[in-house]
């Protein structure tokens, strides 16, 4: 079957079509075979720290594999700039249009959109009617940044494809599983319940794909393991993973807490925020400006990229350095808060952009955690290698894996089953 | 030498009186000898989660043993409600003077002055002189509701005292060795530095006293041992001690982080402000009074003393068994990220009233955690007994202790200490 995934942005498309019965299909196998519809070929950016790939524009599609699952990419491709002069469309109705001229969406069994915030409601994938965009609809107020454009996306793709079965595939699902006291602030419950205030979780479908792939690579049922994964891009979470399911994740009720991330601040003290209001007199609206968009490794280094952070971090640049230590503690403490979470661990994996191209990080992050079982081999650690592969001594208590995400090929995964149970 | 330890609150002043060498004073021992100035008995309450003791009023005196360090207690008692109709005092003035004319001052060597926020430029109890407190004034900002009653304590002691020495002993100051990754959050460093927003760490004498007191229980030299400090009042935080020094600690820029707490939220994501500011509507002043007074226990379920949460608890009220399990996760979940700071453990230590009296929250802490070597045994837990006690089974790879913490007389030790290295 065909399934295009399409992941709606404020001012971007990125799409990726799938064959995951090639077989059966126009291509043969999942390495070679020709594209459909022939064009240059792209590739997805695991940039460290990259806020946007260099993927190629419109009509761009490559044979590429999915990653280690069956399917197929038939095409693959990135609308920029939507709406701005000189972008690459006018907006979201152009935008998807340019994406059904530039691949061939003949047989297209699914249309898979990646949604961020699912609220309480949506604990997997789901099949899209309009009661269910409704539900999208009034969970804007949470994800007041992200939801819209998913919603236009999700718009259009009916109108234009009104015969292929559309489903979201929330980034929140996975994280369903936590337990009450995992999600539950200690604040008024009254308030909490009213304005839906709680601890939802982002990354999911990452957070999953990769914990399955590390209970595979270490050749353990995958509901058995226990794993620790942290995906490390511009945006940073951890997620302890029993068995499965996930029993905590480092991001709450927003992408906004947890890790240090590229301009994101993660945790801090609440006060901080009231500190900024009555002493500094700065307006709220501003704080939260600064916290999204000025803090995290940018706020600290003026850099929000971590290879630039790095670099100067190797040439003793003293906010450089600060700024690396601060993210490496971090992590180091959310290895820790998700042992004693899980309390048996098998893996701690790196994913995405920095987890999976910075052995520095890498180090650094688990450093002094040996009393815990926790070490890593320096040579594999740094060895130049882009699969899915261990990173700790042989004989370790808890394997170090590294394990490249591809979050498109588990939103088409998931979208898939969505149908099958659906139907 | 004799020592008066004050503790100003904003309506009340607690005052107890030591005498550190007793062999060469009126008292002859410990744990016998009359009280200097007759009167009720009094003594101090390790309730959990109440927010002020029921000790007697002015005049109270007691015999008591000053926990196990060689310091006696020669009278002690609480001034409350000052300024309220039918209070004990009109002002600080007269509270003062109560305490002085209801204790026998003579020969009193120095007064130790509990100071909540030191900022950054006190690591260490400090005597105090004209400059000093300009420097705590200058605080003020950082500690709006615990600094100025200080501040008023130590200028009417001054007066009263113009010839006894004397020390401002500072919460924040325990805290100071915490290295620039874990004080350092990550936001703009340009407004962190101009509004001096990083980790300070409260709780610093209880964290000190305790972790000192484990050391000395195990047998182990203090600047050896590692320790996680989990101090559970009203307030709570937690600490990581590696060999006597806090490399780590749980609140932060204010009491307001970290552990859930009677009425404060403890760790939230930033965000639940930002939602409540503008969907919800409400004032910045009222959501900053909400997650103070009206969060934690007391937000989740209707009672901030942990005693009524836990019979709510056995009795199976939905809200306090959430409560109760929110709490102790958070908990759990701290111990964990001492572990990966500190890398190895030799002993979590509970103190204050929740940890000195609570053998379920103690067990729920702790639960699931025997892989990481840190487990209970039962019948030691639940043990009536309010010594200094180990309650892990023998053989335990991470010693689990109780320590009555004793905050005054460590102010009094402190302060001799101070007044040592100024002469």
């Amino acid at each position: 079957m065909k399934i295009l995934v399409l992941n709606c942005g404020s001012s971007s498309v990125k799409y990726r079509l799938f064959d995951d019965d090639p077989a059966g299909a126009s291509s043969s196998s999942a390495a070679a075979s020709s594209p459909a519809a022939g064009s240059a070929a792209s590739s997805s950016s695991p940039a460290a720290g990259a806020s946007s790939s260099p993927a190629a524009g419109p009509g761009a599609s490559s044979p590429a594999a999915a990653g280690s699952g069956a399917a197929v990419t038939l095409a693959k491709g990135l609308i920029e700039r939507i709406g701005e002069a000189g972008g690459d469309a006018a907006d979201h109705t152009e935008a998807l249009q340019r994406v059904m001229e530039s691949v061939d969406i003949s047989g297209l069994g699914a249309v898979g959109h990646r949604v961020v915030h699912g609220g309480s409601r949506f604990g997997s994938a789901t099949v899209i009617d309009d009661d269910m965009v409704a539900t999208i609809e009034d969970l804007v107020p949470l994800a007041p940044l992200h939801n819209p454009p998913a919603l236009s996306g999700i718009a259009v793709a009916r109108k234009l494809l009104p015969d292929v079965p559309q489903v979201a595939v929330f980034d929140t699902a996975f994280h369903q599983t936590i337990p009450p006291d995992g999600v539950t602030y200690a604040i008024d419950a009254a308030l909490a319940e009213r304005w839906q205030i709680r601890r939802y979780g982002f990354h999911g479908t990452s957070h999953a794909y990769v914990a399955r792939r590390t209970a595979a690579l270490l050749d353990l049922p995958a509901d058995r393991a226990n794993v620790i994964t942290l995906h490390l891009g511009n945006g940073a979470s951890a997620c302890a993973v029993e068995g499965g399911r996930s029993v905590a994740t480092s991001m709450g009720m927003s992408p906004q807490s947890g890790l240090v991330m590229g301009t994101r601040s993660g945790d801090i003290d609440p006060t901080v925020i009231f500190h900024l209001h009555r002493v500094a007199g700065l307006p709220i609206e501003e704080i939260e400006t600064s916290l999204t968009r000025h803090a995290g490794l940018q706020g600290l280094s003026g850099a929000n990229d971590m290879r630039e952070v790095e670099r100067r971090y190797t040439e003793g640049d003293p906010a450089a350095t600060l700024a690396f230590d601060v993210y490496c503690r971090r992590l180091k403490e959310y290895v820790g808060t998700y042992l004693a979470v899980l309390g048996r661990v098998d893996a701690v994996t790196f994913t995405a952009g920095i987890g999976e191209n910075s052995p520095l990080v890498r180090e650094a992050a688990l450093k002094g955690l040996a009393p815990l079982g926790i070490e890593i081999d320096t040579a594999r650690n740094e060895a130049k290698d882009r699969s899915e592969r261990i990173i700790s001594p042989d004989g370790a208590r808890v394997k170090v894996c590294v394990i490249p995400t591809d979050e498109e090929l588990e939103i088409a995964e998931q979208a898939k089953a969505a149908l099958a149970a659906a139907t």
